[in-house]
């Protein structure tokens, strides 16, 4: 299968990160295909930067009719509803994805993401994914996005404080990590905390396996009916979609 | 105070009947400026259009640093989150704005709204705000947005019908109009219907003059925080905020 | 407008001061009255003390059938299905007022407000309003309502001891101030602490004026439908509805 | 033990009628005394109704420090947040009292109860003790509560249609009867339609009987803590609370 | 009535401490049976436990079928969907039990059990009986099942000290004893943390002498239909059910 | 990898056919075992038959320390917790899986099971696992589980129009087939109904390859913590898990 992972942000070395973290957890028939728009913020951090980062996201899905399958890598989700009713194909969010395998595998989780800024936007999400009951709280190591890509950072460390006290003060099972740039360290520290520390990157690579293996796509009626036709202006002229579509 | 009415789809004679909607409610002191962005959809049905709908309207909003408040006139209330991020002045929707009276007039309300494939976003909403046990159900009369401006059509009767179901099937106290092309017709629907009929133009108005006339702003704590400074690319370049912002 | 302010409680003093608050925020065309019952508790604390306050606050309802609105003054919303059972104008409580408000402006809130004894009365209504999910806590500072009329108390410095305890412990964004006698400090507050703090009284001010100004009345369908006719004895005779109301 | 059942309207014969039906079921030991206030509405049907009876009702158990429990038996539970506020011993509602039974014997169960008026109120209730995912409907059989005490009225028939609805649409496994001159049908319709039907009275007889029989009381800390002492003025004077109580 | 209270494991030293509990609080017509099942854990710690006393904990119900109410002695309330499917009487589980006695008595609690290893299952049932708004926490003492039953332990200086810090840091206003074995504490802790302390196992006596009393039973409508007839092989043959049952 | 599904009831047949469904999905590297217990009922229609199946579905997973996951092969998702306390390796339910994919494909679903008895099981999984706001309804209809074994009986149309009723009148976007005997009907439902029809064994298939493939295992902190090593008595003897384990 062709799999087609848009990092919603401009950012091309963490595009390059997140596509090597999705190759290397891929099945050998799927070819990962990590792509970024041209136009958008630098990272996603809260809820401005999401809005930006959506149409340039979505015109690399159009551009893309040969995908078997998307996903979406931003913690956040971003565009997630708007992507599943563009195309036929499913589409799936890291920040979903790892939400989802948590509860497969522990009564409770806590996700550690970036900034506090960002915390309103994902327990949005737990809430309207349903795991309110499930996700005991969202922590912020207040690392910026950008420098999870410094080596020289004390990004690590401070991620690994913020699980401990995840197991300590909030009673998690398993830590979900919320942000794509965070793909590479969860082996390493689900072996030091000795829980399962989730992915959403590698999380979300099989569950597009997963749907596109079982023939499912994404439902046509409802929410995620195909836009009707009608005029775009300006900017946006090229975002109509067709009948045909 | 200087109230901007933004309307996110690009139909000035939409924006043009939503400015009269909203000067016929508006307080002596308030001065309404109607505006819609130059590009995106023409009207905005589900999950696809907001996106193209809210870059153009958050470069309204930048524009216009002299405003006292932002209402968001797509009954989506599209793009609130990024709205609220970007200024410091209170924003309203005009979706919440509807059913936060609808809360304050009945036990229990129905949403009337356009098409089917917009209740699933407006579902997530009432879910989001909180209203779930208090809203009976979001109801479709299957009238495109555009077909609202069409005097020739058979809207009003087919929102009528709406109205009368969703009172005797749902036993909702109250009906919220989920549209903003609807503004014109409460009066008359809740004549009709003998029940509070409430359009979200006129609710977000008095909403936004009430917030202003408290001196109240939007909380610049967590996740309305300022966006951090940083690099947009390509279209977008132009929505980089200011440290001074 | 004629906007009729009812302070259940029996203490003048504190009426004045709510009249006070309400008149600084009112429109110009808002005539502000506020009154209070002769008989029932001094202050209300608690569910014993709401039930003694009700009959003489809907007895000053009945008394006046050309206010255009009500405002009830205790944070409680004390009475407030049967005032809207009751009135066809529109009736507002400053418990629901202000998280309504403080809803439009953040994420979260917090509210602060006298005594313990207070705490599960106010979550239940955080719970009945479906805000469950955006109310971070209820947090009492143990000052007794007529405390707060005391100047030489403590009362201010405890509740600001509070506000820091939310936004650093709760992650609040805004705070809720719990009671009617706290209206006159909210803004210091705010600019102490750096978020919205909202007061009741003049949150309730607001809307009352925005329901007037829109025309909008209490839903008859339903739980607020007029009360049947029928005997009431002894005491409450004189609260007897007649037929034609 | 001595049990006070109190009806807070001020019908005498549905009293009796309440004291027949608690005494019916009543353990050897318990000596039931059904008492109504002198003052306050004929019947309760909606939240205005509620108001009057309570001061009534609170008098009568303040009266009564020998009782070893008491029962609200009004279906809306009305005054029972206060009642538990004012006495050490326990207080049972009987709106409660038979949901909770209900959830005891089956998964889901339906309310049939007077007039649509109420439903609401019961609706609240339900959210308010946490049954809203057991409780499938709330449903009105439109016979007014005195009608209830007429032979020659065709409330019986009516319930016992409602009790079919509810079976057949509402899947609901057990039925509750919502208003306390209902208590004489519960046994012939649980014949009649094969499944639980409640009664509040007797099963608020039951608990009452149960909490006294372990030695439990109402928990004094927090929302059921005594009212502090302070000036009661007025009609109401007589309902301040000593410091001793 | 003959009550008959399964300790659904297997340690017969348990079963003859509940049975004194449940005899301490029975009514004088209560003939109290105590029994275990033959086969099965010593005590039920977590998930896994639970699986292996249910059959024998049937099997002992369906050698009584002149029981006129059935107890569940273990707080996770093991088996108890599936023992109400089997009999057509009342079936308490002593955990939902305690918990319904304290939302009677106060308006928020905490639980205290054994192992945090069962604090998730206690949680769910939490979840489960809707109870989520009103359990302020499930807290684990760290004190295994069996040795509450050996005198020279700690195990009740760890109860009190968990109480005290769930009435100080929840504000819980009861305490639900978590375990069968602590039935034998409730009045001394309750003397000691001034609050309500409700132990299941008398809870429950209370309740199904209750149900009892009214006449009620099991619904047989819907999800406790009696089992379809069908072929039960190996060890659990002797579970069938006849078509007569 | 070896992947273990294990079917809970005892009927042959029906394991072989979900073997079958299985390897019908699975990657080339996946060899599947379908297997089920010696002892137990035939088939699982409600809570009943489920405690009968559990005991012999984990003595299976006892015996199988080379599998690399785990499949429950029953729609109610029979002893799944106590599986994930038995084992490291990851577990799944055919029930939870089918419904978390759904949620990936549309905004909302309804379920179509077999009998009416296992609807309150099914509603409470949805409701445990937090989809109750995304599953529309959980209908049954009325075909026993074996039946679907019959090609003579009338279920494969029964599930049709069920599945046109959730389409209709619960405004279903996507349908979960709620028995694993349904597994062989999905693709041509899904074709005939323009919808996804989702088959609960295929889709658990997809997600127990995936943790697999991801490296992740079951959480052992807290609720799903290895079974503290105690006696086991009479027919579960074996049942006792050492503390190697």
């Amino acid at each position: 299968m062709h799999l087609t992972i848009v990092n919603p942000n401009t950012t091309i070395t963490m595009t390059h990160t997140i596509g090597e973290a999705a190759r290397a957890v891929a099945a050998p028939g799927t070819r990962i295909e990590a792509v970024n728009p041209d136009s958008g913020p630098a990272s996603i951090e809260g809820y401005y930067d999401e809005v930006f980062s959506i149409p340039g996201m979505l015109a690399e899905m159009r551009a893309r009719p040969h995908a078997d399958a998307f996903v979406i890598a931003c913690f956040d989700d971003t565009g997630l509803d708007a992507a599943r009713s563009l195309v036929k194909v499913p589409v799936i969010g890291i920040g979903e994805a790892a939400m989802h395998m948590a509860t497969l595998l522990a009564t409770k989780f806590s996700v550690v993401t970036t900034l506090a800024v960002s915390v309103p936007a994902l327990e949005h999400n737990v809430h309207k994914y349903g795991f309110a009951h499930r996700c005991a709280r969202v922590r912020a190591c207040e690392v910026p996005v950008l420098e999870l890509e410094n080596p020289a950072s004390d990004a690590r460390s401070r991620i690994s404080a913020e699980i401990a006290r995840a197991k300590a003060d909030d009673r998690a099972e398993a830590i979900v990590l919320g942000c794509a740039g965070m793909a590479d360290l969860a082996a390493a520290l689900s072996a030091e905390h000795g829980l399962p520390v989730i992915d959403g990157v590698a999380s979300a690579v099989k569950l597009a396996e997963s749907l596109h293996g079982l023939g499912m796509k994404t439902s046509k009626v409802g929410g995620y009916a195909p836009p009707r036709p009608k005029t775009y202006s300006g900017a946006f002229a090229s975002a109509a979609v067709s009948t045909e579509d």
